[in-house]
């Protein structure tokens, strides 16, 4: 069998190994079903236990306050950044504010504008997604619909130090590539949404935590699976649920829950781990260069280039036969890219930097 | 370790033992990834393959002609409801025609309503869902946008033995519960679709193979998760797909194509499990009733009730200490079910009908 590698992907990105060899050990029996996970009904006591212990280990984790749900839907953010404009912004009549952080806010931009109207609060574009804005920097409408953030912009490399204040206006974000990487104070959001392949399973689940307010304001007449109304209701079992990942994501929560100690403990963790990478940058007397401005240095995805795009292409590829997997950046940006999420181990990060001085020394 | 049982449940359902051998030989590293199949980019090379593979060999088994696509979607039937109304009947001034021959139908029809005018061209609520129409049953709307029907009611128990001729007008076929039970001609369907977790693999990913005659229907300002144009230029990776319910869906595909031997030889074995139990039921002298006409009668899910719900609870509990699952009817409906998918082993249904006989033998 192939060992496994130093995993850098944006996403879908590595899981614990702990989690990994749980799933290969509920296989082809999961406790005393009588079948895998894979097969058993959505209706089962066994699923109904999968379904509230993924819900449970969330909730503690984020200490999500009363009034809040947590669902399990499909289709990644993309379809979130659809639902969020079909449900809150069409036929209202209302502005709905976009914070324009990056690419995956210039998409969410681009299906909002599909249902209704919308006010871009701050544009990053012009100064290619280096930074966050700040608060005096946010040009927001009051009465509007909703707010809508990234707070970690995955291609870009940079991450909100802390969630804008948008008054009593919902704040609606994408946290798809840092759920969970910190304490968060969901006491400040309309709504949070993550697909889960980055920082909290495999692909093919969505985790959206949303207030009771909001839910009040889906249109009646919705499409039910577009309906968070609907999918509140049903506890995210309108239809069959994509069981096997909410499993994998219960999984990776009682992991970071259990095992890592909570999100104060993943926080330090990912501070260490990113730290390392970016004195590595700011050590290298420019032989490597950021992407992301300081203040705005994301905990997750650590961008940067170098000289050429022939030195980038030469280090990618002798990392990879070094087993550090998936450093090249987004083929929209081109550079390089580390995604280290929080199952990428610290002996990971510290593989990575030691193998960036090293090519340094013998390219540099 | 427990064991295997037979698993009876209409969905998520059965899978082939040596398909879930596979997918944990797989764990913790697939191929030479240096990760497992959760983990890797669904842009890796690897990833690409896994696609392919599982299109191939769906393309091979249904033989699907030259001007169809094949995609990977998320989010079930339920959301296919809502897209195909979204696509095809919403604005278009236009009535879409639904036959309506049990639970999912009508669950169909609720969604479409929403889009626009629907015309319902058989109602079978009446006769308590027990047959599927005759073509001369059929009314269908001259100039209709299409004609949606479901080949198999997972709940009733009945499936069409062949399509219905809908002339000039596009059929568009919910086979979430008989998908590649048997040849089916692709030519005679504008799309054809079909949730995973009954006959192809686990929850969480939706095939749909669709003309590109109707791809061309599609509004140009769809939101482009629920385009089926933007999914099908982008080979079902317009964002982060469910890539490892398409591993497992490629995998099922390929036992089917090379270890069962293709949709003609699953369609004999699928006739004779489903004939052991309509023989036991119909040999029983009344002791249990089937619920669907002979003519309209399902290979996929068999379903007949008993004189009362104290004996009907009393089989399914007895036969569940005995290793036979989930035989409980549909909470809607009541009485027993059979689901007997293609992963269902003739062994299984054997036992199962083994059972039955005995059991009337004991309590009748």
């Amino acid at each position: 069998m192939s060992e496994r590698l130093f995993n850098f992907s944006a996403g879908p990105a590595t899981l614990p190994l702990s989690v990994i060899e749980q799933v290969k050990s509920d296989l082809p029996v999961f406790g005393d079903t009588g079948a895998s996970v894979l097969e058993i009904s959505h209706r089962s006591a066994a699923f109904a236990n999968v379904l509230e212990e993924a819900e449970d280990a969330i909730r503690t984790l984020l200490a999500v306050p009363d009034g809040y749900k947590v669902l399990f839907l499909q289709g990644g953010a993309s379809t979130q950044f659809a639902m969020v404009a079909m449900n809150f912004l069409a036929n209202t009549g209302k502005t709905a504010d976009y914070i324009k952080v990056g690419t995956w806010a210039a998409k969410a931009i681009k299906e909002a504008k599909r249902a209704g109207h919308v006010h871009v609060a701050f544009d990053g574009e012009p100064g290619a997604y280096t930074h966050m804005p700040r608060q005096d920097e946010l040009q927001l409408t009051p009465g509007a619909a909703y707010v809508h953030t990234t707070s970690n912009e995955t291609i870009q490399g940079i991450q909100f130090a802390s969630e804008p204040d948008t008054g009593d206006v919902p704040l609606i974000c994408d946290s798809s590539s840092d759920f969970m990487c910190r304490p968060t104070d969901v006491s400040k959001y309309g709504m949070i949404y993550a697909g889960a392949q980055k920082n909290m399973g495999p692909a093919g689940v969505t985790i959206v935590v949303m207030s009771d307010e909001l839910i009040a304001r889906v249109p009646a007449d919705q499409y039910s699976m577009m309906s968070y109304a609907v999918q509140a209701a049903k506890g995210s079992t309108f239809n069959t649920p994509p069981a096997f990942s909410i499993y994998v994501v219960g999984l990776v929560a009682k992991w970071l829950r259990d095992s890592v100690g909570g999100l104060e403990a993943i926080r330090a963790l990912n501070e260490r781990k990113s730290q390392l990478l970016y004195d590595t940058i700011d050590g290298s007397g420019g032989f490597y260069k950021g992407h992301a401005a300081r203040d705005s240095r994301s905990l997750m995805n650590v961008t940067w280039t170098m000289a050429n795009a022939e030195l980038e292409a030469q280090l990618i590829k002798e990392a990879s036969d070094e087993g550090l997997m998936s450093l090249k950046g987004h083929r929209s940006v081109g550079g390089l890219r580390a995604s280290i999420y929080n199952a990428m181990p610290l002996e990971g990060v510290q593989a990575l930097a030691e193998y960036m001085k090293e090519f340094q020394r013998t390219h540099g």
